[in-house]
């Protein structure tokens, strides 16, 4: 082999549940992850839901000495709750907020003030460029009647576009957080299959960690029965995913999860598992790199377009479903809001008549009048607040569904290229016709 | 020379103040638009300021045979108003919000319920890879109390991230849109010198146009003096920027704007001038792409750095003073709302006691207790608001001084690299040390 030069990079991920007040046991919590990190040395440590910066600065303080580099990506009302400490320095950073992010008035589920978005920072590791990406997706409260579905897939749309798009220049691409979906759902299967990023749990050599991988587990205590629905021994939601490039390789060799629980401690790090991954980077040559066997690439990637066509299509008709109910809930708020109006004007008209025509023979039910009104003011702002928030999310929907038509329209055309793979058919390719998968069934 | 390949591009860049119902003769200049592009045939079009959907479709049905392929970008409540038309295939699309965009209060600007962003598009010019990105930064309406500085700056500065970290695997990169900068304002030389964008203006082998390539002139009859306020003739703030890499070059032959009007029509397109620039690519060979005289290069790479360390702590110092400003509204609203919130409480208070200790002796004052009740409501309302408002644009403000704060050191250590270029003081140039300046004063 041409490779001259190879790296080991250690990376982390956790999602710290640090909602100060409201998350259990918050502050001891944040110092035995304090004290973890400094201890384990890291090369990267990719966190999420860190809340508070206060939290972040403490850490920050903490760490100094182990990750002498970080970055707090801020956005939002709170913030985006991402952090990256690392042992390289830092170059760049970047930061892209996710146009959808669930709804203002499901205050109770609480991610739309959050301000989710994905942080990219760029170091150095030798003489490698690495493209580290940090992120954390809306949740999913109700898996069989999941409204936001549709959020969470534009959001998967738009982490693959900027990880692809902020990529070319990289030398490997390292990916962390909570991605808030089952390896297998549709957004899950967009992000790898378009980006071609690698699972560090289905790739490693080694692993020692829960079944399955698993990072939302029964047996952590700050996880009810309830959380995990039908799922009963936990789902694998948190990744560290990484891709190589032409100048490098990259391998994982060993990773590992907590289990439920920190010996010593009476309780675990957060409600979710951490991750800690071990990989290799390895330069390759420039013979190295042109040197892979090309025919069977070809193949591969007409079979990759094709699977990509497809993952698109169905992300497209979920985008659509997130459409019509959008469009579904602004009409409400209209019609409710004309009502609103109606009444009001109705209102106005009764008090109108006594004074107008019949003068002060009867009284004036005056507090009616004034909490009547207050209650048509209230509809009013309420329905013209929401219609505005629905126009916003169907621009958002619209401009997904516009990007992915154009995508599968790109993609369908790159299939044409493919003589062998596509012969009668580029449209669409037939059941029979299927391709080897990149993305078998994995768990 | 070794370019074993050349193409000619015909780039064509519009604010087509396209305020429906508001703007003046919209129907009938975005009539003449079509027309024109539809007979110059240009090879990209970037579309500013097309604000209705309809008008973007219109448009897209008129010229279905000259620019098969076409792209809208939509975000925020109104919509970005970009669009581009293209001969070539657009083969992916990707759109960055800007965090701010100015004041929602300041609906007589309408700027923040425009939602401006950047839009990508990516296209293949022959056998080169394009970037083409099209955008509109927030207007400038009072140049010596300019309170949207520092919007416009952090813009800028999210505008050249965007541009540098989705080129890395571009041949040739073009951005068009009004600035709403002049040249030598902060935000435009952040954005050249971050990103190496050229400015064709002033590339431009030959240049029919207006004086000083001007793009807001006092001819145009949409145009009154009071808008341009000292610069009698006018300003420029719509460019076409242009950049090559390692595997092509790109210049500009021709330049050419409009003057104020159009021949046999009435009236000009738009307030702002047409642009339009004629550039020749040229791929390079490998051989040709690693000739470049080195150590030249390196000399004036850390004159170009020790700039944009400069340009960026420039650009700090700007984004601080829109913090304290930030800080300042976000304190004012919160004292105004505990005033409000204290009228309130002192308002029930008064309403309690006539019914606990002296009942019923004196008429209440029903009428005005419900008015300062309801004017109460609405401060505290409105304040909340200003205050979510202000915490998040303090948020962004911060966001963007740290990754700046991180740039600069970044730059400091590049910096340090260059040992004939910095020798003593490698923190902060000297005013003796000047490295060649690559922007000199240019009008």
């Amino acid at each position: 082999m041409a490779n001259i030069d190879s790296a080991s990079v250690r990376v982390f991920s956790l999602n710290c549940w640090g909602i100060r007040y409201l998350s259990k046991h918050c502050p001891q919590r944040y110092a035995m992850i304090g004290d973890m990190l400094c201890k384990e040395e890291h090369d990267i440590v990719l966190l999420q839901e860190v809340w508070s910066e206060k939290d972040y600065l403490s850490l920050k303080k903490k760490l100094a000495c182990s990750h002498p580099h970080s970055h707090y990506f801020k956005s939002g009302v709170i913030g985006s709750g991402l952090a990256i400490f690392s042992k390289h320095r830092i170059h760049d950073t970047f930061v892209y907020r996710y146009s959808l992010n669930g709804y203002p008035y499901m205050a109770h589920h609480g991610d739309w003030f959050g301000g989710k978005a994905v942080g990219l920072a760029i170091l150095n590791i030798g003489s490698l460029t690495a493209n580290v990406y940090v992120t954390h997706l809306h949740a999913e409260y109700c898996r069989d009647k999941d409204s936001y579905l549709p959020h969470r897939v534009v959001q998967a749309w738009e982490l693959q576009q900027f990880i692809r798009h902020t990529s070319a220049g990289a030398d490997v691409v390292i990916v962390g957080g909570d991605l808030n979906m089952h390896p297998q759902d549709l957004g899950n299967r967009l992000l790898r299959t378009y980006t071609g990023l690698r699972d560090s749990y289905l790739e490693t050599d080694k692993f020692d960690g829960c079944e399955d991988g698993l990072t939302l587990i029964a047996d952590n205590p700050f996880i009810t029965k309830k959380e995990l629905g039908p799922f009963e021994k936990g789902i694998r939601i948190d990744y560290i995913l990484f891709k190589g490039s032409p100048k490098a390789d990259i391998l994982c060799d060993f990773m590992c999860t907590t289990k439920g629980s920190v010996p010593d401690h009476p309780f675990p790090y957060s409600d979710h598992e951490a991750l800690a991954v071990k990989l290799r980077l390895k330069t390759k040559t420039l013979t190295d790199a042109g040197s892979d066997n090309q025919s069977k690439n070809q193949d591969s990637a007409a079979g990759k377009v094709a699977e990509l066509v497809d993952i698109v299509t169905e992300a497209r008709t979920e985008v659509k479903v997130g459409l019509h109910c959008a469009q579904r809930m602004r009409y409400t708020a209209a019609r409710t809001g004309v009502m609103g109006l109606a009444l009001l004007i109705l209102e106005l008209a009764i008090a109108a008549v006594p004074w107008l025509a019949l003068g002060a023979e009867q009284p004036f039910p005056r507090t009616s009048f004034y909490l009547l009104a207050a209650l048509c003011f209230a509809i009013l702002l309420t329905t013209s607040l929401l219609y505005i928030f629905y126009t916003m999310e169907l621009k958002s929907l619209q401009g997904a569904e516009d990007q992915m038509r154009l995508a599968v329209g790109s993609l369908q055309e790159k299939l044409r290229g493919f003589p062998l793979a596509q012969p009668h058919n580029p449209q669409r390719r037939s059941p029979e016709g299927q391709e080897p998968n990149a993305f078998e069934p994995e768990e």
